[in-house]
């Protein structure tokens, strides 16, 4: 009998050409269909619950599959934790309704996005956060980031290359933290029903730009509203993006 | 004229040979000799603070060199960091006394080493931790650590290979913190006026066969007056092992 089986796992998106199964560059669906198949023997397709970029990281990420495999959920992590590479890790796995998809059963995400801001690089941070060597004015990006919460249309802090129906989101945490022996590690973190393309990396840039004092923070409800791309920051790079939690209704 | 110069740096030890230059194989000093030969002009020999072995990661590592460069030396850190590789950064760099050696002029080091105690890797400790996936008691391991403070002869905590006059070293600070999540990261913070080969790892090794309760905390002791290497645990692997301090006299 056909199961329906989801796994939640993390993964070290530095070497990955991001989430989606594509012709060129590995990809981590590709290495996790690959590793499934070759465990049960079937040919695994699997469907993620974001798809991220190249370069961005998850913390707990969750992804379903079909399978007739014998193995009880429970024992896949350990059995596919052997046959993936150290970059990826399985934590659980355990049996879900036949009409559960990870993408579309989501009702939420969690990002969070880790800025460096030091004047030299830090070693272990070069592919876990964006550096940004001048100062930038933290208390200003922690006061403004709650502005970009509401239910709004976002297509302002949007890329080319989404393919949705609707630009209305409802962000219900934008929220700036400052941290690090040094205040040097800001770290944003956004919640919302859904994403738009590059969202959550488009709003860090700016929330940077707002640090730089390049953009104005009481402008915010004027850049939503005019929907123009152009008037918000630069889209934040991808190795200081995590996807931090994907809720779903329980039953 | 010849200046004293010391310097501040951080490194990730993943990719490197340890600190000390060698025949085979790429090290942390070989790379800061032949980047600080570059932009001088001179030949530059390196004086490091702590012979780290492969894998050991630096915090904040201490050198010292002389050279007769006319860039100013806070100015140095800058145009080195254009130089180096991602995984080694300079802080900063300031001239000292003609006596000054990194080496023999520290006072104390602290190093920090961190056991993820989980059933699963984390994709972002591979590197930076010692994965034990199975249950370690915390709270033993927290009471057991500052029982290895004080002056001793540590030979038992000493693997072959040093080159130590005396191997009695006093040992200030020894404690085990939990953190995480899921309190799966413990942390072991060691301070001495110096170390033995080795020695972090070794008390490591022990603090974590006391928490796996292979070895009696009652019993530390009487294995450090045994000078028996046998009766402590195993050497931790490199990988979790950080130089997160080192302490020198001011004037």
């Amino acid at each position: 009998m056909t199961k329906n089986i989801a796994m939640r796992i993390l993964y070290d998106g530095t070497h990955y050409h991001g989430w989606q199964r594509q012709k060129n560059g590995i990809t981590v669906q590709q290495v996790l269909e690959d590793t499934l198949s070759r465990l049960t023997g079937e040919t695994i397709s699997v469907t993620g619950c974001s798809r991220t970029d190249a370069g961005v990281h998850a913390l707990d990420y969750v992804l379903n599959f079909r399978s007739h495999t014998t193995i009880p959920p429970d024992r896949i992590p350990y059995a596919v934790n052997h046959l993936l590479p150290d970059d990826i890790s399985a934590v659980s796995a355990w049996e879900v309704p036949p009409d559960f998809n990870a993408r579309f059963s989501a009702r939420g995400k969690r990002y969070i996005y880790r800025i460096l801001n030091a004047r030299m690089q830090n070693p272990f941070l070069t592919r876990y956060s964006w550096h940004l060597p001048y100062p930038l004015d933290a208390k200003v990006i922690c006061a403004a980031a709650p502005m970009l919460e509401g239910k709004h249309d976002f297509s302002a802090f949007m890329a080319a290359g989404g393919d949705q129906k609707t630009t209305v989101r409802t962000v219900t945490v934008c929220r700036a933290e400052v941290s690090g022996e040094q205040n040097e590690i800001i770290c944003v973190t956004v919640e919302a029903d859904a994403f738009l393309y590059n969202m959550v990396r488009i709003m860090t840039g700016t929330l940077a730009e707002i640090g730089m004092g390049r953009i104005d923070p009481d402008d915010l409800p004027a850049i939503i509203k005019s929907g123009d791309r152009k008037r918000c920051g630069l889209t934040a790079p991808p190795q200081g993006l995590f996807l931090k939690k994907v809720y779903y209704d329980l039953g």
